[in-house]
């Protein structure tokens, strides 16, 4: 179940990752490299600045084909990528439910401060596409509109609260994954978001 | 007193983010993950290239309410930031010198060569601000305007030699870090920057 | 005879950092950083990822004294650099078979899967470019003309086809360093490349 989920999660970021290096014109290469880090790039930073090396995805080459065939599949149909639209959104948005919890729960099995846990959540759900934006050379695209890393925020606030408070860990697990997911939905449908900084 | 001056250098080093993150019209998240990676990133890409994992801030809290301080002091007061543009700079420059000499001692615990250990100063000096331009998808004001990096390199040289010749250690990091304080102070009163390497 | 092979890549790797960061009208510290991290990048970021810390650099401090050296020769010798240009040419084709050859034995060496392998080398030769395109602000040069990463993966797939095979390392090495090295020269010569995915 969480394996179907994770797998949902990477195509769609893989193919997010696929559009944008579309629309900067790069080669299957580049477009290959993009579609990567985008879905393995906020776990592969956790893991990093955590030390859990190698990175997650060098364990397991699943991850590798998984990208690859996402990838292939996105250049050849991006015309048609349209009408998968609805479903690549909600594929996305059950991804970061999904990587926040993991996150979190990475962080408090390395034991560290509840504070740094949900930073953690925030940066594996968020991260791929902030070095997606990077080396596509624009500024990320969640540091100006935040609704994404507020969601991930909430869901992790979520699942150290109920996580304190005793409830099981599956259970906590499915339950704050789905505060992200909510979050994230009526947030955009109802377009709430933040109160700007800026006065005009 | 060593902790004091640390928390001078956060502070100036997560306004000097937001101020960069604001003038990018950034949301409310970006401007903290800017000021984030202003105040931390050099430490951070200090300790993930020696190893030292986690790296630092995840193994102490404070770090993180104290940026987050910051960011809201500094959003909420920014039209009045000017007026304290004078302290910034002073403290900024205290940061610097303190997070010079901090690298070249990690660098030498790790029994690390003396040219390693002074990029290590280097590094942990002025890399926050590299990551932050990098973010705001602007060129490093540092590789353009090399006095603070230049100021970095010869406290950190300072503190290689006198540790040598068997200065004490907290002595040596009050020289090394007025060392680079005091090149700053100079080459910025008195404009003098290494000779360019362009004709025109 | 590799650590020969090793310095002349290092040299051409660190003097396209220069040619790059002068074009962007760096001050000398800008250039050496950019020198530097276009001649380590690939190794650092593999090392880190597959958690082999200190980085390879921090190790052996020679390759911080010769990309300071070449670094200095290229700023002063810029206008006649043009003259070396096949020379250089030559030089960085030699060192990305190298490199490549060195990332996928690392892999193999920490007992990663044959495509996690191939990944790390292809990582290795490739990625100190990327690093320095990011860095001076542009999109990387290797996401847009992708014959430089086509020819390490195909080098990076020889050597492990090889060693399958049980041929012996060192004539392996010499063979996949050779097809790197080959594929680059005739798709350059004869403007081979991946097929386009645009159609205008």
């Amino acid at each position: 179940m969480l394996y179907a989920i994770d797998i949902l999660g990477v195509i769609a970021f893989s193919i997010s990752g696929v559009l944008v290096a579309l629309s900067k014109r790069m080669d299957p290469f580049g477009i290959l490299i993009i579609a990567f880090v985008t879905a393995t790039g906020g776990g592969m930073l956790r893991d990093v600045l955590i030390g859990d090396t190698p990175v997650i995805w060098m364990k397991n080459p699943t991850y590798v084909y998984l990208i690859f065939g996402s990838t292939v599949f996105a250049i050849i149909f991006r015309n048609k990528i349209d009408y998968l639209r609805t479903s690549l959104f909600l594929f996305d948005t059950i991804g970061i439910g999904l990587y926040t919890v993991i996150g979190v729960e990475k962080g408090i099995s390395a034991q560290l401060d509840p504070v740094i846990c949900a930073s953690l959540g925030v940066m594996t759900a968020c991260f791929g596409g902030v070095i997606r934006d990077i080396l596509c050379g624009q500024i990320p695209v969640i540091f100006r509109q935040e609704v994404y890393a507020t969601a991930c925020f909430l869901g992790a606030i979520c699942y150290l609260v109920l996580r304190h408070f005793g409830v099981d860990n599956s259970i906590n697990f499915i339950i704050s994954g789905v505060v992200v997911i909510a979050v994230r939905l009526i947030a955009v449908k109802f377009k709430i978001a933040l109160p700007s900084v800026y006065k005009d």
